[in-house]
């Protein structure tokens, strides 16, 4: 099947690794588009050189079309951009911001644009905005998140009826059955963010692999609503924010609580006490580390498997 | 298709139409029940007299099978089951309680049990007190919900993993492309809510009816998790719920302000200011009121359609 994501990026299957915080480096970009995929490299967690040397890394390492992700907020966000026209990336995923600050310069870069939503108030504002498509990404979803809590599952069919350009659904899919149901929905693709993170070519720190492979439904929880929403892990550092909460703190104590550095120190450095471990609800349904190649096959032969037997499930 | 849902209720679709309070009487069941869906009487909103005259009513005026959805925190519990019993009522969905309270007086009695569950360690406690399936419900859900926030599109297919009996779906589902992203997950059936609150048939006033038809993405809320998690509209009891929270109240203080009679005052008298309206974020994608037959027949319609047009959309 080709269809308007598999043409607007120039991929094989209209599915999306997720550009993640201290998870997608050039290794995992890389392998995802040899697997036929789109890959994308995290920026929000690597300053200007870093970038720039993972992209060169990523150009090396593949002959097929990837992507970078780059959340707007980023302090360093106009050297970033720069980065990203000179080094002649193609294709630019932007979250976390206002999707026409950026939108028209990119494009007059010749690069395609699509903005992370997660409402359909801010679907219509990134249409608007002239993005090529748009990732409506539900409550599900591992880290930065939105402040409506709408799923996946309404989210989909909603923002559907609400704008013409392709969206690519994310929150809550990590496997071929998860795919399948949201192309059901109306979506034009997928971006998959936790599954990869329980992959060899994720970057994520070993220790934080393994809490995701052992989560259980229940282990992770949408807090920190007051600044940005973020989905975690529940260890140490979110039980401590929960009584934290029950004094009642103002954004700033929030804020001076949070600190810096400790989605680093959670996922990249591995310490599972006290750093903070974004990962999606779906991590539950995670417990295989392997090769991306091997993920991307899992999810393509469980759809097709599934799009098939649908036929023989019709009701009468 | 047949399937173990079909099978265990005697029914033509694997669909059930769910037991809400102030919807769902005896019209609304004996429509669905003659749709070839399963109709539910919901005991939640009625006195034991009450209860036997929608069973009696319902008997009337359908020969097919039907069930009455009963919370086991009901004041009144051993008279409705009393009354269920006497009236030889043969399906009985259990919510908000211990299924090995009743599960095995019920099914002694004849009666197929079903119980609603919304985290898998729930769903391996219903399966463990014997119950012949369960509903496994979402975060999106409307109404009563659970404390792990998991959605539907993630309950699902863990779910799934978790036990053998059969799975009945809910939670954001009013579609038959809705119905076919749960079934694709491993669910044996759905069970949908909102969709029939905006039908003819449901005993709702019509003034929460057309604020479920009027009403967008991001207009429900889960609130009032310290006592019973409960999605609704966000009207101005809501928001006075919002600013009574910025105190930090105590359960008391909370169920104080919750008084009584509120779901009532919303949903069966129409009091859209402060009554309580109970509904999923699903809602925001029902525009039309239409007769129970009609709604039903829109949901086998689409689902087949996509069952069917999956097979153009295998992945290469």
């Amino acid at each position: 099947m080709q269809n308007r994501v598999t043409s607007l990026f120039g991929i094989q299957y209209p599915v999306v690794q997720a550009g993640m915080v201290w998870n997608s480096g050039w290794r995992l970009a890389s392998a995802s588009s040899n697997s036929g995929i789109l890959g994308l490299i995290g920026a929000g967690s690597m300053y200007p050189n870093v970038l720039r040397s993972h992209i060169i890394k990523c150009k090396q390492n593949t002959k097929y079309p990837f992507g970078v992700n780059v959340p707007l907020l980023y302090p360093n966000i106009e050297e970033i951009m720069d980065v990203i026209v000179e080094e002649k990336v193609r294709i630019v995923f932007t979250s976390a911001g206002n999707p026409s600050a950026w939108t028209s310069w990119l494009q007059n870069n010749g690069i395609t644009v699509v903005h992370v939503i997660s409402s359909v108030k801010f679907a219509q504002k990134a249409e608007a905005a002239g993005v090529d498509a748009i990732v409506a990404e539900g409550f599900e979803a591992g880290g930065h998140n939105g402040y409506e809590e709408t799923t996946t599952l309404t989210l989909i069919p909603i923002v559907s009826k609400s704008v013409s350009i392709p969206i690519i659904a994310a929150g809550g899919i990590a496997t071929g059955n998860g795919m399948l149901a949201v192309m059901a929905l109306g979506a034009d693709g997928v971006q998959i963010g936790s599954r990869f993170v329980a992959s060899e070519e994720s970057s994520a720190h070993i220790a934080f692999k393994n809490a995701v492979l052992s989560s259980c439904e229940g282990d992770t929880k949408l807090i920190l609503k007051e600044l940005t929403p973020v989905r975690m892990l529940k260890n140490k550092f979110y039980e401590s924010l929960v009584e934290l909460y029950k004094s009642n703190p103002s954004k700033e104590t929030l804020q001076s609580f949070l600190g810096t550095g400790r989605a680093k120190l959670g996922m990249f450095e591995g310490d599972l006490e006290t750093g903070k471990l974004e990962i999606g609800q779906i991590s539950a349904l995670i417990d295989t580390l392997l090769p991306v190649s091997s993920i991307v096959k899992e999810i393509i032969d469980e759809y097709n498997f599934t799009a098939q037997s649908m036929r023989n499930k019709l009701l009468k």
